[in-house]
């Protein structure tokens, strides 16, 4: 067997990249309520001005704000009320030396440019309001388009359609939006030992966790996954199963991928057409042994066994990977900066990640790495974090600032 | 119209708990690939112990240690290579005096009690490995039960199941997993100015941002959303509409609450049952129009028309009341801390929410505040989280360290 040198995740990314297909320009048209977490196709832009009009941001008279100069306790500004502007109607005439009654949100007659609020009023029963405090053109209202003008960039291309951000494009004038049709994903498990959840054990046999759990978080980032099965380490059945995953955009198949007698996998992939096997090994920890390879124009990465590994080489390249074929502007959950409560040793030269819960010391939040060897499926469910430990960096002092990656 | 205190959040929670039904004990049993992001309805424990058998955590030979000590470079211990461990099978017994060949996760045969690594051996050829360092009991492998004992608790009942979390579940023995009942909660939106998403606006028009933005965020945090649409400020309409939305297990709506002359909701929930409006204005910006309100044992939220102040409101009472009537451990998503990149002034006496970016500034994660009353909608698009400013706090600092509820 053709033995790799160990590259770095950057290296690594930087030889999958060409071979995923960022171009391809699959877009679909979906209404904004199945939008969710979908990525933009293109710059999505306001279809109309908002507001749509000029409207009051506090409920008062509309006025001729000049008409209110000098207005004080003692000697207010006295108005006639013509009428009331009704709220989703269109705005009456405002008359000269005279006000509307207006509700927040409400339009604003076009002779009028500022709003008093009712709380600077009174009105003596008259069909007059007396006004104890001038404005200014412009006080408290909102005019059209000033917060976008229609046809102004609203979310660029490749954005994740938040709630909020679907919620702004409502506000837009938008009710269906042109996204990029998921990337279908898919997911293999391979090993001898491995069989499904929930079906008996027998002597040295394990479920399969990788299977699942990749499956899942392809589904929480996106992606269309197809959990193909679990197929064991011989040569024909793999060269079968991987042949159909490359109908799929992407492949993750997890095992059968460490540098020994289990490399079927790499051979198979070398078997199936070019370029084969890119690189074989990776300079992280977890994670080392991890396959990166491309068959006519489709990528595949073979995720190590180890389920700790398999999630993180999952996050530092798989969703990578996904995002960049989708065409998001960045991939997946925030980074975010915690002090560690204790020291961790790292050697320079390869990256490494440690699982962490998050914690409240009273001062803010505190990272603690769950470490212990043997706590891995325990370590699995109760992690909140992954701490990131660069490739030039020999550790962190307890107390220090380090990166973690959300789970 | 009754006039209302404003209350805290806090009181206004409390006000709010009892009417909700953490104990109704609904579960369904789901396959753990469509049980992402669920809840859990008990304590969930190990099934099995994991790992299920003595594995090796690497490639080498499983041995009696106490046969490898004193072995060195130059005088290696020498053993007979009685055959090998294969993959998901049982292991074969160990004569004395012998080595068994074992692949990482392999399963220890019974008189194994460690793993010589393959680094430190050597194998001339004649059936025999030669050991050239030594190895204590216990060395290179983990023992069966080491992580988890048949039956020991691995998540608390109301933990939210991430794929790890599942991936985990699948090792331990679980295919299907109980889980609470979607909650099911109605969104309602009111206002005689709203239109549906898509509908061109007439003069004083401006289209729903709520139904569809909180829709899709109670989709998010796992609820079962129904979007019941708009209904105009008429009590009669109103009243039909919230009957059919006291159907469901939560009612959200939206505009129509602000103490004005639009309190027709309020009006309306007082008469539906008892004890109607519990309180009516919060000491919170954005979000102080808020009601809280509950009818005979269901839970009825009134959200401001404004959509930020829905969106702020939402996550510090909606996602909290979702959260306590599913019977989850915590209310959704993660806070973090990072400095300020301007100061705040708040006042003392009511809670805070300001948008944000989180930016990188070369030594960490900033929050940088999105200001400005007129860019409401293109700051929904943006903002990547809220910054918190606490009731008794008069503001922060630039550079600060401050909270932020990541959106």
């Amino acid at each position: 067997m053709q033995l790799f040198e160990v590259v770095t995740v950057e290296q690594a990314w930087g030889l999958l990249r060409p071979h995923l297909s960022p171009a391809v320009p699959r877009e679909e048209w979906v209404p904004l309520e199945r939008a969710r977490q979908r990525i933009a196709a293109r710059e999505l832009v306001a279809r109309l001005p908002v507001p749509a009009f000029t409207r009051s941001t506090v409920d008062g008279f509309a006025v001729r704000a000049r008409e209110t100069f000098g207005a004080s306790e003692s000697l207010p500004a006295i108005l006639r009320v013509a009428g009331e502007v009704h709220m989703g109607q269109p705005a009456p005439g405002l008359p000269g030396a005279a006000a509307l009654r207006i509700p927040t949100g409400g339009m604003l007659p076009l002779e009028a440019d500022a709003v008093v609020m009712v709380e600077d009023t009174e009105e003596p029963g008259d069909g007059c309001v007396w006004i104890h405090r001038p404005v200014a053109p412009g006080d408290n209202l909102v005019r059209a388009g000033e917060d976008l003008e229609a046809g102004q960039p609203l979310l660029p291309a490749g954005s994740r359609l938040s709630p909020a951000a679907l919620g702004a494009l409502a506000a837009c004038g938008w009710s269906e939006v042109p996204v990029r049709e998921k990337l279908r994903v898919a997911v293999l498990s391979t090993g001898d030992e491995i069989v499904p959840p929930g079906r008996p054990l027998g002597p040295g046999q394990v479920h399969d966790i990788n299977g699942p759990a990749l499956t899942l978080l392809l589904e929480e980032d996106g992606a269309c996954a197809s959990y193909l099965g679990i197929v064991v380490d011989e040569a024909d059945i793999v060269r079968d199963a991987l042949s159909r995953a490359l109908d799929h955009d992407l492949v993750l198949v997890s095992g059968g991928s460490s540098v020994g007698g289990r490399d079927v996998v790499a051979r198979v992939i070398s078997g199936l057409g070019r370029p084969g096997v890119l690189c074989h090994g990776l300079a992280l920890k977890p994670g080392k042994p991890t396959l990166v390879a491309a068959v006519d124009g489709k990528a595949v990465l073979g995720l190590p066994g180890h389920p700790l590994s398999a999630q993180v080489v999952y996050r530092v390249l798989a969703r990578q990977a996904l995002a960049w074929a989708q065409g998001a502007r960045y991939a997946g959950r925030p980074v975010v900066r915690h002090p560690v409560t204790r020291g961790l040793a790292s050697r320079p030269g390869r990256e490494e990640y440690i699982p962490c819960a998050l914690e409240h010391d009273g001062r803010g939040t505190v990272a603690r790495p769950l470490l212990g060897k043997s706590a891995l499926i325990s370590t699995l469910a109760r992690a909140e974090g992954l701490i990131h430990i660069p490739l030039d960096v020999g550790g962190h002092a307890a107390g220090e600032m380090v990166e973690v990656i959300l789970l």
